[in-house]
Order: structure tokens, then sequence, then C-alpha cells
């Protein structure tokens, strides 16, 4: 690989559009903002499943706030974070989805049931329930927050057409074990495939479909550095078997 | 202590409006719901800390849809939920404040930026920028939810009148630290101050200002029980002697 192949190639990572349908897969808890009767704001913890396309359905009691609002203002945004996630959470990874919810039918409607399901199994129970108001916040404007000054408004299509990392539920697991099993095969690969030549140690930070995320050290400086499969992986269960080709090819390379 | 004692103080614990205000003061990532241009909900991320009242102290650039949108129209909700609680999200405390936000001026000023520091120490760096808007979330309505179907309106005064719990930051420590190094210690407790005379095991799930939850094991069977300090502790620091003494006293009991 010739240093112009490790550049272009080593720019390959998750868009914005990526990063943002990653992120409202990866999560089912987000707060939803409606408009009470006099126009007021109401904000309150909801649980969603996103279809297809992105956009989240939603299951409300019709005697919540948030239901009686919906069933009077179909219009709708709702904010997702990383709970989980360590370090500032200014600095974290967050989204807004606003547009309008709609109540599917027929089809439609086991569609989104199935998808809010993958969220929350037992809903399957009581979604038929009278009380209970299944909807589809149909996403007409986005905007994504990747961290401190980081900030992107998505087009409704970008959102759409863009696809959730499929390695995204098994990249921390998959991460801990490289870094456990693999120390040296990872000095290799940051030595060969990821320009990183006088690194005396690695780490790996990240793992997405495209790539792996280093922290590389020498000479008593440490930097970012990024190795990349030949090919996008298809699925979550493509990690193992792809980063540890990479290692035994870094390895065979350093000899 | 006599069966109708323990019955009685048994019932002490925190009530919802001590639970709001634990939890508020628990968290500082909240949704921010606001009203845009066209009275369109928008929810965000943000980060917060409350005044002694409870009342939710914002930083917010003015260049955001948030903050443009508070500029123009002051009414806004908050939603808070602890986001690292295992289990079912639709089953875990969650809160919503509901009012309008106001701009604090001259000393006001000062402790609603101390208040928001607590949250955000960094924030006292650039507070003071031109582009940066300090805002109290005055809180006029509150909806308590402590779980499935277990939900209550709080009235803004017994909201602002109730205390955080101020055993909380310590309180999951505690208790791992209880189980560890005390399980015959928390038997004698279940026995002499739980009334769980028959248990065989007990382990305690929960500590607050008022006293212990215990699971409680015995003929086949589990079920929770309760044990109370002698008065409600005043701070974190109280924790780890208040507990060490009820279980001196129940294991000097059970001899």
């Amino acid at each position: 690989m010739s240093a112009h192949d490790i550049g272009r190639q080593a720019s390959r990572r998750r868009g914005p559009a990526e990063e943002a349908r990653t992120l409202v897969s990866s999560v089912t808890v987000a707060a939803l903002a409606t408009a009470g009767e006099d126009g007021a704001p109401w904000c309150s913890i909801v649980v969603y499943g996103p279809t297809r396309d992105g956009n989240p359905v939603l299951l409300v009691q019709t005697d919540s706030e948030h239901g009686r609002n919906l069933l009077r203002d179909p219009r709708a945004s709702l904010a997702i974070n990383e709970p989980g996630a360590p370090g500032d959470p200014l600095d974290r990874p967050r989204i807004t989805l606003a547009g309008s919810v709609t109540r599917p039918q027929g089809q439609n409607y086991e569609d989104a049931l199935d998808a809010h399901c993958v969220a929350v199994p037992a809903a399957r129970l009581y979604a038929g329930w009278e009380d209970q108001l299944l909807c589809v916040l149909e996403v007409q404007q986005v905007r994504w927050v990747a961290g401190l000054a980081a900030t992107d408004a998505l087009s409704r299509d970008e959102y759409r057409g863009a696809e959730p990392d499929p390695t995204a539920p098994v990249a921390a697991k998959a991460t801990a074990q490289l870094n456990r099993d693999h120390p040296e095969g990872l000095l290799a690969v940051a030595r060969e495939f990821a320009g990183a030549r006088g690194a005396v140690s690695a780490y790996c930070t990240g793992i997405d479909r495209y790539g792996i995320d280093l922290s590389c050290t020498g000479a008593g400086q440490s930097a970012p550095a990024r190795a990349l499969f030949d090919d996008p992986l298809a699925g979550a269960a493509d990690v193992r078997p792809a980063t540890l080709e990479l290692v035994r090819r870094a390895k065979a390379l350093g000899g």
C-alpha cells in the first residue's frame, strides 16, 4: 500500500448521517418534546424503536401529557444521546429529530409495531389496548451534534439514505478483546497498515465497519492512527474475523 | 421496639417530592423542550445544575436552536432520568419540570452560575461570553414518574419545599460495602429491626437518609424488608457510621 493509498483510505469513516443513524439504532430511550394546549413545550422520557428509514416508533398512553399533546398537535421532536458514554456530556454525540407523528394503518402498523418491539419486546402485549397510541415520528429535520462545537444539520434525505453501522452493537466488546489478546498484533497493524512505522505500542480505541482506530505511542508522543478493512463489514458477525485477519496479515508483513 | 413501632416506622421513606428533588440533584444531563418560531417543539440535550429551590440553571448558546427559541419564548420543560440505572427504562424514576426561564441579574446571577458550575465546573470560564445565556427554569409544574403506572403531579410548593436526600451520592457504594463486609450483620438487622424474624439471609438493596432496604430469604421465599435509622441522616458522611451502628446493635441483640 502506498502512502497515497493510506491517506485516501484512512479518511474513510462514518459520515455524520451514518453516525446519526447509528446512534438512533444503538439507543432505545429518548426525550420527547410535544406542545401543550397553550403551546407550552412539554418534555418527557419515552422508549422507541426506529423503522428502516430511521423514523422512531413510539407507543404512548393517550391519557399521558404527551399522549394528549400528540393527539391535539402531531408536531414532535426527539433528543437522543448515549447515556452510558463516559466523559464530558457536552462532548458526546447526540441528536435532535423533529417532524410530525403519524398513526400507521394496516401493514404499516404491523411494521411499525415490529420496529418498536425490537426496543420493547413486551409492548406486543399491550400495544393493542385502547389507551395505547402507536405512532411514527416522520423525521423532517435533523440536528447532529458530534461533540463540542461540532454540529451538522442533516437533510431528511441524507438521514433516511444513510445506514446504521451494523457493527456498532459489538464494537466495544471487540475493541476490549483486541487490546487484551493482541497487543503485538495491534502494533503490527499500526506499523504496516496505519502508517505509524515508528510506533512502539498501539492501543485500539474503536472499531467501525470501515476500520479500526488506534492510539499509537513512540518517541515519547502519542498520536491517533487508523487502519481500514479491505471492504466495509456487512454485519456484526464480521468484526471478529476481519480484525483477526488484519492482525494476521500485519504480523506476516512485519516478519 | 413493638410490632406497631416497626409498622409505623417502616413506612418512613422518601416521599414523591423528596424523590423528585433527589433525582434532580443526582443528575446533570437533561433534555430540554422549547418552542420553535412556528410553535413546533424542539428537543435537545443540555447540562444543568439545580438552585436550592430545585430550579435547573442552564447555560445555552444564543445561536443554538434552543437558545434562539428561549430568547423568543421563555416557556420550557426539562425531562430528567437516571441514565445509568439498570432494568426496564419505563420502570425507572424520571421527572418532567415545566415553567419559564428567567435571566437572573446581580447576586442572583452569581448564585445561579454557582449552581450551574457544580454540574459543569468549566462553565465558569465561558459563562460571561456574549453568546452564552445563563437562565433559570422557574419550575411551575412537576410530573414525577416513579415507574410503571406510578406517577404523581407535584405542586410547585411541594417540589420547592422538599429537600434532596443528602445521602444519595454515596448510597450505592455504601450498599455494596455493607453486602460485602457485613452479611451476618445484615441478617441480624433483618431479624431484629426489620421484623423478618425467620430470615436466613439478608441483602441490602438500598440506603437512604431514613433507613435501609433489605431483601430477605427464608422458607424458600424472598421478601423485602426495611430497617430505619433512629433519626434521618443529615449528610453523606453519616451513612457509614449509621449503618455500622445499626449492624452493631442488631448483632448485640441477636446474641
